[in-house]
């Protein structure tokens, strides 16, 4: 399967940036809502460093996710997919081959 | 200046190792009130970013004071005195000379 991001129209780019664009805001909207939860819950040291691994970790994947790789690539956006961050509906009007594939990925991933 | 802890007596080992307790206490519970109160404020993800940062600095910083070092340190105890974690009274029954090079060091550091 090509998943190389040469193919893809400019049309293609430009809703797989504004799907990137939904996703992010969803993840870290949804990563405050926690931290403020957890947050309210410390009451030891201990959970401060707890926090402090648990949001290391996170922005390792979050930065990993939406800034280290090309922002058209079909494996984030599958990934994305599986992780709910963004429907297959969102992707409506990319190239129904390039959607079919992300598909299939969000499957297989 | 002598600042080896070769030189301390069983006693002067135990008052240190009780003081640094106390210090570690005191730091540790004003850092999960600190955090506590930085948390409530938490908007944004830079806000989680910016918390992420502060507490890997604030555990690099805790973890060499009172981890890393030997417990008996003349240097971590005037450290901990010039931060106000500890006060010089608590260091009573030091032996005299080594209580006045702490107090001498914690002036200097």
């Amino acid at each position: 399967m090509k998943t190389n991001t040469q193919q893809w129209s400019q049309t293609d780019q430009k809703i797989a940036q504004e799907a990137l664009g939904k996703a992010y805001a969803r993840e870290t909207e949804a990563l405050v809502a926690e931290i403020n939860q957890k947050a309210s819950q410390i009451t030891h040291i201990n959970d401060i460093w707890a926090l402090n691994d648990y949001l290391n970790s996170k922005r390792y994947h979050i930065d990993g996710k939406y800034y280290s790789s090309d922002a058209t690539s079909m494996f984030v956006l599958a990934q994305l997919v599986k992780e709910k961050w963004l429907t297959l509906d969102e992707l409506t009007g990319l190239t129904p081959s390039t959607r079919a594939k992300v598909a299939a990925l969000a499957k297989m991933s």
